[in-house]
C-alpha cells in the first residue's frame, strides 16, 4: 500500500479553492470517499494526516476547502477565527462551499460517487452536521467535538444521511442542554443518529496540538482513539 | 470452538442462587470473565444466547442470579415485576447479591480474577451502575437499556471500574433529563465514562422479544447490533 497525497485546487463559490486528496495509486476499482472539513484554521498537516489515515481504511479522501486558496489561520494569528467568523456569518455560502467540494470528491477519478461520508472537527464538525440539515447527499457524517447552532436556513424535513456525533461531555461550547438541544433536533428530522459522549473530555479533544489549562478544552488520547474507531465501524457500516 | 453451557448452583445471602456459565472446554489458558445481570425478568435463554456469544469472544460468562433459584418471571405473569420490586426496595441486599455472583465468576476455574467486567440489561444495567457505584473491583461495566435511579447508599468516592452506557434516547424509563443526570453522577464520581445514545431507540433495544407499540420501548435491531459493537471494542480495551 502507498498512499499518496495530493494538492487539488478547485472552483466553487468565492473560489478558487485548495483541497488536498490522499489515495492509494495502486487501487484499481472506485473506492468510496470520505470528505474531511477541517476546524477553525482551515487545511493544515493534522487534516492531511488524517486523510492519510482514512485512505489506509480503503477509502479516498479529501481534505476540504471553505476558506479560500490562502486562507489559513494559525493558534498565533491575532485573529485566528476570522475565516471561519465570515462563515459563521454566511450559513448559505457555507453550504455551498461544501457542495462544491463534496462534488470535487464525487468527481475524482476513482471515487464510487454513490458512496461518499463527510467528517468534521470543531468548526468542521459544524459543517457536516450543516450537510444533513440541508439533505446533501451523503450515506453519513461524523462530527468530532462539533459546534451545535443552526444555520439560517430551515432544516430539510426528513434527514436522510446517518450522524455520528462525538462530543466531549465538558465541550465548553457545548453544554449538556445545547448537546440534548442537538439530539432532539436530529430526532425532529427523523435522522439515523448516534451521539457518543465522552466523560472528563473537552472540546478539541482530537487534536494533539490543542493543549493548555482551558477548563473544557483540550486532547484526550482515550476519547481520541475511541471516537476514531467509532468512526470505523460507522463508515465500515455506511459502505457495507 | 465448543462453547458449554453448564448451570451453576452457588451460595449467597437469602440463596441459593442459580445461574449459568458458558465457555470453550478447551481453553487451556486462564481468560478473562464477563458476568451478565439479566433484566427484570431473570435469568432466561436470551441471556444464555448472549452468555454464549461472550464465550465467542474469548471470554468466559456467567449469567448472573440475584433473585434466587426458581423465582423468575415472564411478560405473562400477574406480576412480572415481583422480583425485581423486591431489590429495588433493598439496594444494598442487590450489591451484595451481584458481589457473591461476580466471587463466583472470580472463582471458576479457567477465570483470570483480575480480568473481570459486567454487563446487564434493563435492571441488569441499574445493577451493574450499582457496581461502579459502590467500588467494586470489576474492570469496567456496561449498562444496556439500564435504569438510572440511585441507590439508597453512597456513591464511593471515586469509581474506578470504566463505565459504557448504551442508550436508547426515547426509552420511556430515561428521559433526557433522567440521562444527564447519570453523566454528572458519573463525572462527580471521576469515572472514566462513555454514553452512547441511539436516536429512535427505545427500552429494550436489544431484545428480540421486546415488542409492542409502546412509546419509548422494543427491539430496535440496528441499536441493538452497534451496542453488541461498542460493548466488544470496549471489552477488548479493558482486557488489552
Amino acid at each position: 500500500m502507498t498512499i499518496e497525497r495530493q494538492a487539488i485546487v478547485y472552483d466553487g463559490p468565492g473560489g478558487p479553492f485548495e483541497g488536498l486528496t490522499a489515495m492509494d495509486s495502486d487501487w484499481d476499482s472506485p473506492r468510496p470517499g470520505v470528505m474531511i472539513v477541517p476546524n477553525v484554521l482551515g487545511a493544515k498537516e493534522i487534516d492531511f494526516v488524517v486523510a492519510e489515515r482514512i485512505a489506509a481504511l480503503g477509502y479516498v479522501a479529501l481534505v476540504a476547502d471553505v476558506y479560500g486558496q490562502g486562507n489559513r489561520a494559525t493558534r498565533e494569528d491575532d485573529a485566528p477565527t476570522r475565516f471561519m467568523d465570515a462563515m459563521n456569518d454566511d450559513r448559505p455560502l457555507l453550504r455551498d462551499r461544501l457542495l462544491a467540494s463534496l462534488a470535487v470528491l464525487k468527481g475524482l477519478d476513482g471515487v464510487d460517487p454513490d458512496q461518499t461520508a463527510a467528517i468534521g472537527y470543531c468548526f468542521g464538525g459544524k459543517s457536516v452536521l450543516d450537510l444533513v440539515r440541508s439533505g446533501t447527499d451523503v450515506l453519513g457524517v461524523v462530527s468530532f467535538h462539533g459546534v451545535y447552532d443552526r444555520p439560517s436556513y430551515a432544516n430539510v424535513e426528513t434527514m436522510t444521511a446517518k450522524v455520528l456525533v462525538c462530543h466531549g461531555w465538558t465541550d465548553f461550547l457545548a453544554p449538556p442542554d445545547v448537546t440534548v438541544g442537538l439530539a432532539e433536533e436530529l430526532s425532529t428530522g427523523s435522522a439515523d443518529w448516534q451521539l457518543h459522549a465522552y466523560g472528563d473530555t473537552g472540546h478539541g479533544f482530537t487534536d494533539p496540538t490543542a493543549k493548555g489549562d482551558s477548563p473544557g478544552y483540550g486532547y484526550h488520547p482515550d476519547s481520541d482513539r475511541r471516537s476514531w474507531q467509532a468512526m470505523e465501524n460507522f463508515l465500515a457500516e455506511l459502505f457495507a
